[in-house]
């Protein structure tokens, strides 16, 4: 399996673990002549809430050896695809998939906390290895 | 001269026949541990408000395939940039440079306009063959 399709699995697997049901894969979303492509749509029933979550996830693996090319083209990913949302579904919500060891490095930089919040961007921190969901940051 | 270089000389020569003075190729952006890099800087003294205009620009060829693949990355590096020019230099205006021919097609598309829009994209349209600057879209 090429690398980038194990973390793509790690993030299916861990979604799986924790009761979401894949509904998508990849989603794709069409606006006029623009196509788009989110890699996941998931979807969960919150009984305490007797609501059901939507969720989209955009799954990057940060193997790149630069770390902020990495970040310009999931940045770009991510804000593209929330307003395509927003135009399309706007109650799904969209999450960036980050490696746990990237999200422990470069995620706490400055420059990247500065930009994640600016930006308000939704992350999915997971264990590529383990293929578990470690954390949902709003 | 590889075809990125060509686009990146355009943009650099249609601004020095606008009486812009090139400061920077590329400009370099620290904070702490993230670099990053805008392709141009450059300046201009506007003798009606007896002023100094500055701006960084990020050059675009848009010469993959898929339009859509590099305006992902091109808004990604053009959000990052003008956070960073923020954080660093808030006097410095940041424009995305793109061909004319991307311009009247791909940017004309709902979405791109939508996208554009709603995230203040401000725009340097060029031809890369005359290599003169079109016009500039705040």
């Amino acid at each position: 399996m090429a690398a980038k399709d194990l973390f793509h699995n790690a993030v299916k697997q861990g979604l799986l673990k924790d009761d979401w049901v894949i509904t998508a894969d990849p989603l794709k979303i069409k606006i006029e002549g623009v196509k788009l492509e989110v890699d996941l749509a998931a979807e969960k029933i919150i009984a305490a809430q007797k609501a059901e979550r939507k969720i989209a996830v955009e799954i990057k693996s940060f193997l790149n050896t630069s770390a902020i090319t990495d970040f310009h083209i999931a940045l770009g990913q991510f804000l593209n695809y929330r307003l395509a949302l927003q135009m399309s579904e706007s109650d799904r919500t969209l999450y960036l998939a980050v490696p746990v060891d990237t999200f422990e490095s470069f995620f706490q930089e400055k420059f990247t906390q500065e930009a994640v919040k600016f930006y308000q961007v939704k992350l999915l921190i997971y264990d590529p290895t383990e293929e578990v969901i470690i954390e949902w940051k709003n």
